[in-house]
């Protein structure tokens, strides 16, 4: 076995007795850490379909949007339109898009985040937390892996969740989550030639 | 090659000849036949975080919900509560859950609502009809596979969207469909004796 095997083992088995640890103290509900994933679509739609169920339930809801796109717009006006006392909504790639070729920059706006979201998954009173997009600010080391984990792991209040979606999920984070789903695309429009429509795509 | 296969790729290429024939039509915008399949979560969820965002460009939305679960209830309440206008929202299988053992009273639901379902496609005030678990009906063969396929291609407005949900989705649906994603499972908290969560699951 490499040495990087090693580690690799050494460190999912770390996070797996973490969390075997926080399990061992739960009774059957809890709250959950989920995560979305893959190339298809539905990844954070289906978040903003939780978000409903959650306000319908009157459970506090936190958002932190880490990339600014076109893609959700539409979410973030309902939401700041008619909810703005049931969803904190917080964006925390504003002004950029990852497309700005400062690297500095973005890892600062990542940080940002990351720190805005500790916050938010600490105060109990927030029943629902998610952080759209933040497996790609993962991906590309803008944060730690092992710091959002063990934060993660160690430190969320026992009935929130936490819903993380992007694509390329680290094995890290998939190890430990209590809900992973994977989207996967089978067929797509955009293959034909037929631009991206309002409604479905934004 | 056997009869059964040979009328097998007959029946797609009259449907791939259907939607070319429907294709050659549109210009790049253009409604969408969207289908969201597989065992995993999120098939459901995403078309409700779809709703949101027709919502928020005030477009306006049905929904015809094939089954009738807990699962659902939170999005149903809150659809009903707060966007009345926006969503007009039915259960075709209010009172019965697919456990009837019923089947020609299951049937007959199902039929109701494919019914209802047309009568609003066909309204091109809908810019949005969400076909909510119609997969189990057709994959139970209580709804004719051909009969949807055919009207979808034929007679849905050109600027409609049209989501159909549920696994198991037919290879016929997937052919006429525009966009599909399928959800898998990567890992569940069921397994670990975790039960449905309020926000989550209902």
């Amino acid at each position: 076995m490499t040495d990087e095997n090693a580690r690799h083992t050494e460190k999912m088995n770390k996070i797996k007795a973490a969390r075997d640890r926080m399990m061992a103290n739960k009774t059957e509900e809890k709250g959950l850490i989920m995560v979305h994933t893959g190339p298809g679509k539905g990844k954070s739609s289906s978040g903003f379909g939780m978000i409903m169920r959650c306000i319908s339930h009157g459970m506090p809801v936190a958002v932190v949007q880490f990339i600014k796109g076109n893609w959700a717009t539409g979410e973030r006006d309902f939401l700041r339109t008619h909810f703005p006392d049931e969803v904190k909504f917080h964006v925390s790639g504003e002004g950029f898009t990852w497309e700005t070729q400062d690297r500095e920059r973005d890892i600062a706006k990542a940080e940002a985040g990351w720190e805005l979201a500790k916050e938010l998954i600490r105060d109990p009173a927030n029943r629902f937390v998610m952080l759209d997009e933040i497996n790609i600010a993962l991906r590309n080391d803008y944060l730690n892996i092992d710091d959002v984990v063990d934060f993660l792991l160690e430190e969320k209040p026992d009935m929130t969740h936490v819903l993380l979606t992007g694509r390329n999920a680290k094995p890290e984070l998939i190890e430990a989550a209590d809900l992973v789903t994977e989207m996967s695309l089978v067929k797509h429009p955009f293959r034909d030639g037929i631009k991206a429509q309002q409604g479905v795509e934004f």
